[in-house]
This record gives C-alpha cells, sequence and structure tokens, in this order.
C-alpha cells in the first residue's frame, strides 16, 4: 500500500502540469505535424463545441464535392456506438458529402436517444450544405455511456461549415484527439497511368487499440477516382497488415472506423478491379499511407516508451503466423520486460507456447534486434548479451521468430506496457 | 521519462528492502498459512539446493506409499517445459511414489538436456527410496531457457528424502514460490459411506496465470481410495470452475502443472463412476479445496490490490458466458479502472463489445457492486454513484452482466492491474 501512496503522491505533485492535465507526452512522438498537401474537391474545418474539453476544438467537418465514392471499415464490437450504425447505413445509401466528428463523448451504448442525437447532426449538417442528411458520415469518440450533448454539436455545425476551406489537416487532426498526445497525419502520392493522385489521412487513437479494427478513427482522403467496389477491397488489402497490425493493449473499442474517400477530381480512368496493374503505385501509397497513420498510432500507445515490431516468418500459413505475432504483441509480461529493458526472452517462448499454434521447438529460431538468443530448442549458445542489451535500450525493439515449417509470415506493431499506460488508466476516467 | 526515472528512483530507494528483495507484499494475503492435516501414506519435506535463491528453500519432496493413483492436468503450451513431458510420461506408466519440484528454473526450452536432466532426478530420487524412475514425478518453476543446475538438485535429494515426516506442508509451499508474496495451502474434509476423509494441496503462482491451465502450480492430496479413471475425471470437473476460471495477465506458462494424488488407506469402497452420488461430498471438498488455492493465487496476483469477480449470467451458454467472463476479466482497461476506484463501466460494455459473442444491447443489465449501472442499451438512470465508489473502495469487487438471453452462466475471477505489476515484472527478471 505504501507503494501505491508513494506513486499518486508523486503524480499529484510532479505530474499534474498547471493546466490540470497528466503529464504522459510520448517519448515516441514524431518532431511535429508533417506538411499535408489539399486535395481537390474536398474541405475541411475545426470547431469548439464545448462537449467537455475546455479551450480546444473537439469537432471536425469535411465537405466532399459531389460524386466522391467512400469505403469504410468498422469496428467488430457486438456493442457498437450509435454512429458506427448510423454511418455504415448512410454510406451503403449515397455518395458522401459530408463527415462530422466529435471528440469527448463516444455516444455509445446511448439507445435509441444515441440513434436520434445521430439523426439530428446529419439533419443540421445536411440544411448547412444543402444536401441530404444520408450524405453525412459521422463518427465520435471519447467516453462510453454518457449521454451526448447534441445541442453544443448542432449549434456549432453551421459555423464550421461556414469556415469550411481546402487546408486546415493539423486542425482537424487536433479536434479529434481524446487521450493522443499528438496530431496525427500522412500523406503519400503515386501516380495513375502518368496523372499524379495524392492521399491525405489523419488518425487518433492511443489505448483501446487492437484488431479488428485496430484503427480508433483514422479518415483518409484521395483524388483519384475508384468505383466503390474497388474502393472497398483496396481499403481491406490495405488495412489487413496495416491498422489491422498494430496493438496497443489488446482492447477493442466500440468506435472504430476507417474511412476512405475518394473525390474523383484527378480525372484518371477508374480502375477495372482492386488488383487492376494500371494501380500498383495507388495501392502502394495507400498501404504507405495507412502504415504511416497506424505506426503514429502506436508511437502513440498510452505510456508507450518504445516501439516493438514482432515479425513471424517460416510458419504454417499467414493466419497462423499472426496469431502468433499477436500473442507475443499481446502478452504483458513481454511487454513489461521490453519496458525494463530486459532481455528475457523466456516469455516470448511463453507467448508463442500460448498462441495455440503447433511449434517444432527444435526449427524455431528466435532473434532479439537481430541477435540469435534461441535456436534448436534451447538457448542459443554464444549469443552476445551486451549487444541486446544495448538495442533494447533504444526505442524502436525488433524481435524475430522464425519457425521453419513453411512460408507464413506477419508484422506485428506493438509498443511496451509502462507505468505510463497504468497511470493514464488507473487515474481518472478518460 | 522524467516519470519513469521518478519511478525507478522510488523504487531503489524505497521500495528494496534491506534484503536486496522488492516490497511487494499483497493486500490481498491472507492472514497466516492455515493449519493443514496430515494425509495417511503422505510424507513431505523441503530443502535448498541452492538454485538461485539465497536463504531459503528451493526444493521441495513428496513421498507417497504404494498404490496410491495420480491424475493430472497440464500446460496446454505448445512449448511446455521439460518436466511436463516427464511427468505426462509417468503418470501414465505408473502409480506414483514421488513428487520432485524445484523453484527458481523452470527447466524450459531446454532442449533434450532438460529431458536428461529429468530423467537423473528421476533416477537418483528413485534409488534414494528403493522405487522405479518411471515411478517420480516433478515439476520445475522459475526462469525458462536457463539450463537447470541438475547436479544442486541431485545432490541434496537424498538428505531431503531422509527429512520426509507426515507434516511440513508449509515448509513445502514455500520452498515452491518464486514471484509469490505468501504459501498457499489450503485442506477439506468429507465423508464417504460415513467414512471420514481428507483432503490437502499446496499452490503457487501469481503471474502468467491464465487459462487453460491457469494453475503454475498445484499438488493435492487425499488418502481416499479412488481408482485413476475417476480421479481424472474429478479432477477435470473441478479444475474447470476453479483453476480455469482464474486469471492475472492471460499469460499462460509453459510449467503450468495441477497434479491430484490419492493414497487410498481410508480404505473406502472406491467410486463406480466420477459422478457416483457416495462422492457428492467428496467432490464437493475437492471444488472446495480448488477453489480455495486457485483464490489465493489470484489473491497473490503480481502487484494485485483488489479481488475481481466477473459473474455473466443469462447469456447462449456456459462456453459463451465463459468468453465474456474472460474478455471482461482480461481487459486492461477494465482492470486499470479498478485499480483507481473508477466506475467507468463504459470500459466492460468495451469488453463484452468485442468479445465476439453476440449480445442483445437492450436486454443488457449491467451491475457493480450489486448497482444497476446500465440497463435497456444505455446507462441506468438514478444509480447511486455514491455506493458504487464505496464498493470500488474496498478490496472484493462484483461485476455482473445478465444477458437475457438464455441459461449460461460462467464466473471468472481476476484481480486489478496496477503499478505493482509493471514494477514486478519491468524491473528485473524473475
Amino acid at each position: 500500500m505504501r507503494f501505491r501512496k508513494k506513486i499518486q503522491a508523486l503524480l499529484r505533485q510532479d505530474l499534474i502540469s498547471e493546466t490540470g492535465k497528466v503529464d504522459h507526452s510520448s517519448p515516441l512522438a514524431p518532431p511535429g505535424f508533417p506538411d499535408i498537401p489539399s486535395i481537390a474537391g474536398l474541405g475541411m474545418a475545426a470547431g469548439d463545441a464545448g462537449i467537455k474539453y475546455s479551450g480546444r476544438d473537439d469537432l471536425a467537418v469535411w465537405v466532399l464535392d459531389s460524386g466522391t465514392r467512400a469505403a469504410g471499415l468498422f469496428t467488430r464490437s457486438a456493442l457498437p456506438a450509435a454512429p458506427i450504425d448510423v454511418t455504415r447505413e448512410h454510406i451503403r445509401s449515397a455518395s458522401p458529402r459530408a463527415l462530422v466528428v466529435n471528440s469527448a463523448n463516444a455516444n455509445a451504448f446511448t439507445g435509441m436517444q444515441g440513434l436520434e442525437d445521430c439523426r439530428t447532426i446529419a439533419k443540421v449538417t445536411a440544411e448547412a450544405l444543402g444536401c441530404k442528411p444520408q450524405e453525412v458520415l459521422m463518427a465520435s469518440t471519447g467516453v462510453i455511456g454518457e449521454p451526448l450533448p447534441v445541442k453544443r454539436i448542432t449549434d456549432r455545425i453551421p459555423e464550421v461549415v461556414g469556415n469550411i476551406a481546402p487546408d486546415g489537416w493539423q486542425a482537424v487532426a487536433k479536434a479529434i484527439m481524446t487521450t493522443d498526445t499528438f496530431a496525427k497525419g500522412a500523406s503519400a502520392r503515386a501516380s495513375v497511368d502518368g496523372q499524379p493522385v495524392t492521399l491525405c489521412g489523419v488518425a487518433k487513437g492511443s489505448g483501446m487499440i487492437a484488431p479488428n479494427m485496430a484503427t480508433m478513427l483514422a479518415f483518409c482522403f484521395t483524388d483519384a477516382e475508384i468505383l466503390q467496389a474497388q474502393l472497398h477491397e483496396m481499403l481491406i488489402n490495405s488495412a489487413e497488415r496495416t491498422f489491422n497490425a498494430i496493438t496497443v493493449d489488446s482492447d477493442t473499442s466500440t468506435s472504430d472506423m476507417l474511412l476512405l474517400f475518394a473525390t474523383g477530381k484527378a480525372c484518371n480512368i477508374p480502375p477495372q478491379g482492386a488488383d487492376d496493374p494500371r494501380f500498383k503505385g495507388f495501392r502502394e501509397a495507400l498501404d504507405e499511407l495507412l502504415k504511416d497513420l497506424a505506426m503514429q498510432v502506436v508511437r502513440d500507445g498510452e505510456g508507450a516508451s518504445k516501439l516493438i515490431e514482432v515479425r513471424i516468418t517460416g510458419a504454417m500459413s499467414d493466419a497462423s503466423a499472426r496469431k502468433m505475432a499477436e500473442s507475443i504483441a499481446n502478452s504483458p509480461l513481454v511487454k513489461t520486460a521490453i519496458a525494463g529493458g530486459d532481455a528475457n526472452w523466456g516469455r516470448i517462448i511463453m507467448a508463442l507456447g500460448k498462441s495455440g499454434e503447433s511449434i517444432k521447438a527444435e526449427n524455431l529460431l528466435i532473434r532479439i534486434g537481430g541477435e540469435m538468443v534461441a535456436k534448436g530448442g534451447q538457448r542459443a549458445e554464444n549469443h552476445d548479451e551486451s549487444l541486446i542489451s544495448r538495442h533494447l535500450e533504444g526505442s524502436e525493439i525488433l524481435i524475430e521468430a522464425e519457425l521453419q515449417m513453411g512460408d507464413g509470415e506477419f508484422t506485428v506493431w506493438t509498443c511496451d506496457l509502462t507505468h505510463g499506460y497504468i497511470s493514464i488508466n488507473a487515474d481518472y476516467r478518460s
């Protein structure tokens, strides 16, 4: 008990800054928000609806020209938030003209009133823009189970819509943050038939991150012209090894959503299929964009001090490799060992063993930072502990397990589990 | 980074006692080691083999009269430790005469040498006792991947065997501890055909605890006469809702083992089947013994400050209820909220939603400490937050979810996730 009291005293004295917020800025944060170009046919603006946070924006609106197509991936939670239901329905029925996102309240487990609130937001936004309510998509993130103060949002929407501009990525990225310590944005470029196309996106998320969906919220946009079926298939394929390959704490939110909008302003000839060779560069750029955003989410993992890459090769299948990678990446004992800079590879063995996949111990090779630690069913002779210790002192950790059983491979990214995670999640309601 | 340094300084200054051990005694520890009776046909002794720990016993030996039957449940890890393989083989082939257990080294992922070391221990023990090597069972617990210092163990076995006595439960319970903060033992009594029978056991474990097997190590003994097939079935049935219904951190060890020995000295007529009505009292006493030991393991969960009972009722099946209970009990966000005394029931919704089971939101009732917090697909009106806050200040927390979909029910026990867990697991190699 003495321990707990000391920690609490510490938190109160030193870690709570003058603004009343706990100081938990990520040591893995990028140096600053990137330059992100504008996308033809897209505008955006942020505003302060005063939902809960004071002195910061909590509302973001994107407006899309007519003719835009959209595809979405949504949380697999059996208890999804109201905006998930409504956006899923709207994305099927119409070409979207707007996306409205609020932070500070998830509008989740809010019953019929929650759905009603979504319809009110759609109606008010549609009136401000002169479009139909079904053309409005929406997302909410924040506390679960509290009624959405919908009037605060709808009162602010006309003003925010009036401020729509082609740029302002950092402002919208900031407005959708909850426990995030930095705003997340990225862009990528490609060409289709020699024609340049642009891809941009923002994301938020730092806890409750796990497949599937590992996104929390991510909104991506391109000026390429792509029909909805192909857009959807490309999004699924790219998410598989990016947003669906990251985990912070194995918890999955009720509100996760990944949307991809294509305004079609680049005037290219649309792809004939998701694997159309003319779109190879586009697919690579989409992979790059989603990976960039997904890595920013892991780097902002609650309390994270190290980014961990878990790479499984030589498994019986990709699916088997994925299960093993996730078992390691979600193991609290592996994640605490990395936090402590401890080359305790026995915990990697433990996590592989509990994955439910069959493993030949005598074939298994395990490397930390490229240095072999286990081989032939036992510890590797002559491995250099000091090399591994130096690797573990760094902020990017590589764990590799080679099964030598087949061609299956999968990589998962996670972060370490530190006192910071406990402080963020035990000490106040997020 | 300032945070981490402060914590580390704290740990070094205040928490590391003069003996060099981190002070993390559990606030949930029982007042003392219980009085445990002797069992006819069973002797025991502990000794110090100096494997790694200094100044404490790390070797325990139990000796059983001939005619004893044994049943075992073992880790489902795909990479089990060497003693798991050997004990599984021996328990099938012979009536056991001895059980040898060491702490401080798990003899796991130690290749052919690990198996060889097990055979050496069996041979030396058999020589000391005048029995066959296949009549010796064994278990090891501690660090994974380091060669077992087998000579230290075999050098000490003759002396420990020479000290065998009918009592000494606390000494053997202490000798098998690793990161445990207290020795775990229990007993229960029943009668068969009016004849009294006794059941006793010891256990160890405080991290790397999850179904299946959630045991770490548990060794139980009775003087009842029960044939092996029935003994095995009774053990499986009792473990299902005790040792297989607890979780500390969702991690499963390579070395988990639960053994039940029946010396047969009570001279009762053996049961005709595992559900023989003459053994109803015995089965209840076995449930009681295993639950008592399992609860002690959860109470000693690494860093635990609260025992959490997660009770699911009204599910479509017991299996479905179990999946939902485990999803809540393993959620880091639920466990940190409880640690912080935060009635953040949205995280319970999140954990139910991600369980993969179908749920009717409008039927779902959620209670914390008996007080309804969610009902009819939204937060319950008029619930008394102060009642819940008082409940969360206590050390035993009850979370209930009633699905109102069927008759399935399951209860899982876990503990909260605190700074103590991080300190224990991040700051030194266990």
